[in-house]
C-alpha cells in the first residue's frame, strides 16, 4: 500500500491510500466495511499494528474488485492537499556518512559505527509542499535518503529480526545547512531548520518494497541530475541500523530513521563548483518503488 | 506553582500542584471553579497558554485561603507515583560546554556559539522513578543542568524577549554515557539511552524563579558532593539559547532545552580516579527555587 496524510475541503487531516493517479479517502472507504477502522492519518493506523494494516488492505483489495466502491471514496490525486506522510515521529534520527563515496567526496573517514544525529518534527514537510530559504544559511545542500518507519516498538532486536519491526519505507530529503551544520562538532543546527526534512511522496509499506536496500536512489535539482546510487552501496545496512539502534534506545511505531546519502551533494563538488540551493530551486529525489519526492524552495 | 504529572490510583495521568508536602489532585480541584479547566498532564496546561495558567493560579491562591477546599483535592506528596514533569516534548534540544570550567576540565575550548545536540522523549525520567545502566555503555555519568520549558510558539525572538517565551524550568540530569557519545563525532548514541533524562522534580512556573541566571546548581552521588556551581556561570545565558536556537528552528509549548552543565563530571577527574556510576547509586541535582531531583541506578 502507498500511504498519505491529506486536508480534506474542511481542512481536516485525514488517511488516504493511492491507487495509480486517484487518492482513496481511507474514512469514506472504511464505512460499511465489515471490520471498523478509525485512523485518521498514518501514525493512527501505524499505531494500531498488524491488524489495522489487514482491514485496511482488506478493504483496498475489495474496492480495486468493485469500482463503485472505489469511485465513491476517490479523489483525485493531482489536485490534493499533502500533509508530511509521517505526522509527529516521536524520533528523527539520521545516519551520517554511510555510503562509501559520500564519506570520501566529504574528506571523512569510512565510520566504523553508525554516526547517529537528529532532526525534530518542525523539520517535517510535505511532498510538493514549498521549502523556504532561511535568511541564516547561504550554504543550503539537498541529501537524497531513503526513510525508514518503524511499526512496532523494537529494543534490542538483532539484525535477522530488524526489519520485521519495520512499518513501511519514504524517499526523504535531508536538506542541511553546510555552514551551521559545520558551526559546532554538532550537526544539529543545520539539519533541523523548519521545512528541511521533506518526506514521501507517501508511505510505502514494507510488503511492497522487499529488500531495502537494492533500490535506486537519485536526486535532481532543475531537472538536472546530481545524485545516482543505489541503497545496496549503504556501509551499515538498514537491519544493521534498525539493530543497531534498537540496542541503545527503544524505536516506537512512527518514528523515522533516514539512513544517509550518496556521493553528489553540493558540498562534494570542489570549492570552485559548489552552487548551493536557492529560492526557485526544484528538488527532487527519487527511489526505485517509492516515487518521487518535489520540493520548490522558495525565498 | 510547582507543577507534575502524576499517575492517581487508577494509573490515570493526572496534573498535580504542590503546596509543600501536599500534592493537589488539579482535577478535583478545579471542579466547581468558576474557570473550567480540563488539563490531564503539565503538557495540555502549557498549550493552554497564559489563560489556562491564569485559571489555575487563581482557584490555587483560593484553596490556600480554604483548607476544606485544598484539603478535598489533597494527596500525600510522599506516597504519589511520579511521572516525568513534562511528558512528551517535541524537542529536548541541549547546549554542550555551556560553563566555562566544564568546557576546561573536557580540554574543550571555549565554544564561540551554542553547540546544540539532542535527547529522544525515550529518555524522560520522573523525579524518583529508578535509571537502569544498560549493559552497552562502562562509564555513565551524571550533568546537572537547568532545563527550559517553553511556553509560546517561538520564531526568530530577540534576547530580550526570549525569557517571555518560556513557561517554567526544573532541575536535569543529562545522565551521559561518555564512550557512546565520543564512538563518533556525533554525541546522540551516548545522550538519549532510555531514562537517561531525568526531569524534576516539578516543574516551575518563571515567575517564581525570576532570573534562570542567578541559581546555585549542585550534583551529588550518593551524598558526596560532585558538583557546585551557579547557572550565572554559563557561557550562552537561557535568554541568548533561547533567542539563538529560535532564529534557526521554531521552538513549540513543551519543548524542553537543558542549558548545559558546571565543572565536577566524572569525565572531568584525572583518569586514575574516574569512578563511573553504577547499579545502586544514587544521584541528586539540586538546584535553588526548583527542588532536589533523585534517581536510584539499578542494574
Amino acid at each position: 500500500m502507498k500511504l498519505v496524510n491529506f486536508w480534506d475541503d474542511q481542512s481536516t487531516l485525514k488517511l488516504g491510500a493511492i491507487d495509480n493517479d486517484r487518492l482513496l479517502d481511507v474514512e469514506r472507504l472504511m464505512a460499511g466495511a465489515g471490520a471498523a477502522l478509525s485512523a485518521g492519518s498514518t501514525d493512527d493506523l501505524i499505531g494500531m499494528g498488524d491488524e489495522g494494516l489487514a482491514a485496511l488492505a482488506a478493504r483496498i483489495e475489495e474496492a480495486l474488485r468493485d469500482e463503485a466502491l472505489a469511485e465513491a471514496s476517490a479523489l483525485s490525486l493531482e489536485g490534493a492537499r499533502l500533509a508530511p506522510c509521517v505526522g509527529r515521529p516521536g524520533k528523527i534520527i539520521c545516519v551520517g556518512l554511510n555510503y562509501k563515496k559520500h564519506a570520501e567526496e566529504t574528506n571523512s573517514p569510512i565510520p566504523a559505527f553508525p554516526i547517529l544525529f537528529n532532526k525534530f518534527s518542525n523539520a517535517l514537510t510535505a511532498h510538493e509542499a514549498p521549502v523556504r530559504v532561511p535568511d541564516v544559511t547561504a550554504k543550503m545542500d539537498y541529501e537524497a535518503e531513503l526513510a525508514i518507519v518503524i511499526g512496532k516498538t523494537a529494543f534490542n532486536v538483532s539484525e535477522n529480526d530488524a526489519l520485521d519491526y519495520v512499518f513501511g519505507y519514504c524517499a526523504a530529503n535531508d536538506l542541511s545547512a553546510r555552514d551551521l551544520q559545520l558551526r559546532t562538532s554538532q550537526w544539529l543546527l543545520g539539519k533541523s531548520l523548519d521545512g528541511f526534512c521533506p518526506l514521501g511522496p507517501w508511505l510505502v509499506t514494507a510488503d511492497e518494497v522487499g529488500d531495502p536496500n537494492r533500490l535506486a536512489i537519485q536526486s535532481f535539482v532543475n531537472g538536472e541530475q546530481r545524485q545516482n546510487s543505489n541503497t545496496s552501496d549503504m556501509i551499515f545496512d538498514c537491519k544493521t541500523v534498525v539493530s543497531y539502534i534498537s540496542r541503545h534506545m527503544t524505536l516506537q511505531p512512527g518514528d523515522v530513521i533516514l539512513t544517509g546519502t550518496p556521493e553528489g551533494v553540493v558540498m562534494g563538488y570542489p570549492e570552485d563548483r559548489q552552487v548551493y540551493l536557492k529560492a526557485g530551486d526544484r528538488v527532487e529525489i527519487r527511489i526505485e518503488k517509492l516515487g518521487e519526492l518535489r520540493n520548490v524552495l522558495i525565498g
